[in-house]
């Protein structure tokens, strides 16, 4: 800003010289002239810079999730397609009309998976309906009162109908389902109401507009369902194996992390948990449009998809006390190393359990069959939980050197626990919390199982032997092998939503 | 239906003649009029009760929450006005061609906050501009490269700019401001370059309808800042507000649930913790529309909003905390009565001190005043956190006789624990967990009264004594007290959204 007044007032001529002769100038002026073009030459660069870091940004997104770009695609030829239709002009006379009511609804209701759009799509087409018949009523109503009582009506009915129905959209039942419906209702009552058509000229219109919304709404479907389609349905139960694996390699993780002997690797899953914290929105939406879906894959068009979020919130529950472990592992009191040995081995084993059991749990899910080992998982997943409580009352006998004492607690470490008779029980804190933690978190995974197993039963999952059998026979219909594949495929491609 | 079938071959004229002498009637004819009676009556109950529940629903959602009847007659009036002003036809001829843009605007663009109102009806504006140059542009270009090439450049320029337009959409940051003004730009986009228009008719039609959409976001802009506003801003300071309050109740609350001194108003508050575990989205979306809207109470238009999601964050973390102590509650391992009683005192100091300090956190927002006792309490809870680990290290003392036992461990007390010599450190498992998860909560307040000292230094918060001293000088503009009742009002209405 100085230097652009300097400039201004008599020091501009000298750069203008400079431009020819640079070498002839007063160091002065160099110094500004060369002030001048860095200044500028650093906005380009960092606008440069920047526009560059958002190109980028937006080609990892679509690197890491080329279905985003697929969708984007489609948008692009469902557009193309509407337009191209009415530019040709063989239906209609020109775009001014009611032509626009295709496009709109393209751009308006194609969404990202089949559920949204079919939502999306059922919901303008009987919302249009409806208010259009209201409308022509209150229209008929209105005309047939004379010229005084018409903009009354009307104005009266807009009023309350636009009132009444937008308080509709905060109940949450409404919300779900009929949301976006109640805003077209909205829209297409005041439209017709307010035009100022007869009512024989208004049927034209309506039918008009119908058909034109019919044919974006086809449209978006048939684009929507057949190139590269994206369930909803499919993304929740995605979402729900992810998030399985995601806590079983928190838990293991955690627990080598405490006890030092975590890998590089299991570093590195640690905070993975910390998506399931997340991800109650996410699921609340899918299983919305789920239900809009018909069937696809291996989900039937009344698959339990209420199921998947009650799984969900279970194993939210067991991620809230994943994430209070943390507390333990930045403790400032780490148990004396002796206390920690003491329980490593049963904790290492609850840990490595439980995170079995939500192993098989994600393959139960995966393959859509009822596991026959799941109950023995369990168990020794429970079994593994006794011995740590065995092993938590053993260490009570740490502290009480008349009783007798567990093997690995030899002279030398009896010794240290009673010069520093203060620090035990506090050092103990952190081992004991984490042990007790792991407990709670082994309990809530029962929950877990429980709720998967209500979806084994309402899905109608086959016993594995029943399942491998019926292959044999040479019936494929449960889990077709290219179907599966693709079911991994689509785990991948979804591991960086 | 079986009834019914009956009904039509024949038993249907006994029927009639019941409804004047239903005593001489056969008894199976009778049973079958009173089941198709009793089936009909029972379905319309039924629906009667489902449409009496539904509407008993909404009732209490809008007596909890009358703001939202407020809004829906905002909406109401909006759109009354602006259809009665296009039926009245004082401007355009007819409501078929750009008049409906308005009414449309007007259905679309208006939100409960007026932050979300604002975002849209900005994004609509500057959607359109865009879209509608750049779109006279490409038509240009078209019309003057012959019959042959004007489709395809069309349908390329739609094709490749709907595409880029939606994959936008994908990126937080564009998803964050602009999503909104991208699916307009589409929609606009394609609309213009469609259309058979002419270039110099085009910018009659982009003016109308320019001129249209601006009707429409001013009366959504009047009607959603003067009739009763509702700031996003406000309600995301609210939220944090009343979230803050809950965790202090739910803090309190606990802590005297597991000592059994937990009265029945506490009891209430247990469970309002659950709120602040899903509030995330709510918080981002309120913090996203708080940045559009211009200064209103006491904040001014660049208040920090993003250290408000910073604050929840912090909370929480200590909600999930909390969620951990729930474990604990409902643990079969509840520890013996006299361990319990030796840690009793200092849990609940534990707790009541962290929750003044949240209290004093949430006086600090709601006084929008730095506090001058915050760091005094803050030393507090450390001190009270001190003593518990202090009592946790006498507890060791419990299980070593040969130690000095602390003064409330007698006689009879040390006889149970000598003869339950098993039991003890199993049962204290509890109670230890219980206590270090107090501490580590202790710890996470401290991170959050760290964020809202930031938001005291970032939005300028005055201290309490100088805020005083100026309030003596006559100088209201801080804390004016009427506003001060306003806001008081606000989180009440809010208390049940």
């Amino acid at each position: 800003m100085a230097g652009q007044k300097e400039m201004g007032s008599g020091v501009e001529w000298k750069i203008r010289v400079a431009d020819g002769s640079s070498e002839t100038l007063a160091p002065q002026a160099a110094g500004l002239a060369g002030r001048v073009w860095l200044g500028l030459k650093n906005m380009i660069a960092g606008f440069v810079l920047k526009v560059w870091r958002f190109l980028e940004k937006a080609w990892d997104l679509g690197a890491d999730d080329p279905r985003k770009v697929i969708h984007c695609l489609k948008v692009g030829i469902a557009l193309t397609v509407v337009s191209l239709f009415y530019y040709m002009r063989p239906l209609y006379d020109g775009v001014g009309g009611n032509a626009m009511w295709a496009v709109m609804t393209v751009v308006v209701v194609f969404e990202n998976t089949v559920g949204a759009t079919l939502y999306k799509c059922l919901n303008r087409v009987f919302g249009t309906i409806l208010a259009g018949l209201l409308a022509v009523g209150v229209h008929w109503v209105a005309v047939h009162s004379g010229e005084k009582f018409e903009p009354l009506i009307i104005g009266v009915s807009v009023f309350i109908l636009a009132s009444a129905a937008t308080f509709s959209r905060f109940i949450p039942s409404v919300k779900a389902r009929f949301d976006y419906g109640t805003m077209i209702f909205i829209l297409t009552f005041s439209l017709v109401a307010v035009s100022g058509y007869r009512v024989d000229k208004l049927f034209d219109l309506a039918h008009q507009r119908l058909s034109t919304i019919i044919i974006g709404t086809s449209l978006c479907i048939i684009v929507g369902m057949v190139v590269c389609p994206i369930w909803a349905g499919r993304e929740l139960y995605s979402l729900i194996n992810r998030n399985m694996d995601k806590l079983a390699n928190s838990l293991e993780g955690y627990a080598a992390e405490y006890f030092n002997q975590s890998e590089e690797e299991a570093h590195k899953k640690l905070l993975d948990y910390k998506c399931i914290l997340n991800s109650k929105a996410t699921e609340e939406s899918m299983a919305n449009f789920a239900r809009w879906e018909p069937a696809h894959g291996r989900f039937n068009f009344r698959h339990p998809w209420k199921q998947y979020l009650k799984i969900g919130a279970a194993m939210r529950s067991c991620a809230y006390c994943i994430e209070a472990l943390n507390g333990c592992i930045n403790s400032a009191n780490q148990g004396p190393e002796f206390i920690k040995k003491h329980l490593s081995s049963s904790c290492l084993k609850v840990s490595s359990d439980s995170s079995s059991v939500i192993k098989e749990l994600a393959k139960i899910i995966k393959t859509m069959t009822k596991s026959s080992t799941i109950d023995l998982l369990v168990g020794e997943m429970n079994n593994a939980v006794e011995d740590l409580q065995n092993d938590l009352k053993t260490l009570s006998g740490l502290f009480n050197p008349e009783d007798e004492t567990p093997e690995n607690n030899n002279e030398t470490q009896k010794t240290s626990l009673k010069t520093t008779t203060e620090i035990p029980l506090l050092g103990v804190i952190s081992v004991v919390t984490f042990a007790s933690l792991l407990i709670e978190i082994a309990s809530r995974i029962e929950a877990v199982v429980e709720e998967v197993e209500k979806l084994a039963n309402l899905a109608e999952f086959q016993v594995m032997d029943q399942c491998k059998s019926k292959q044999n026979q040479a019936s494929t219909e449960i889990v077709p092998a290219d179907d599966q594949n693709d079911e991994d495929n689509t785990i991948k491609t979804l591991e960086k939503v």
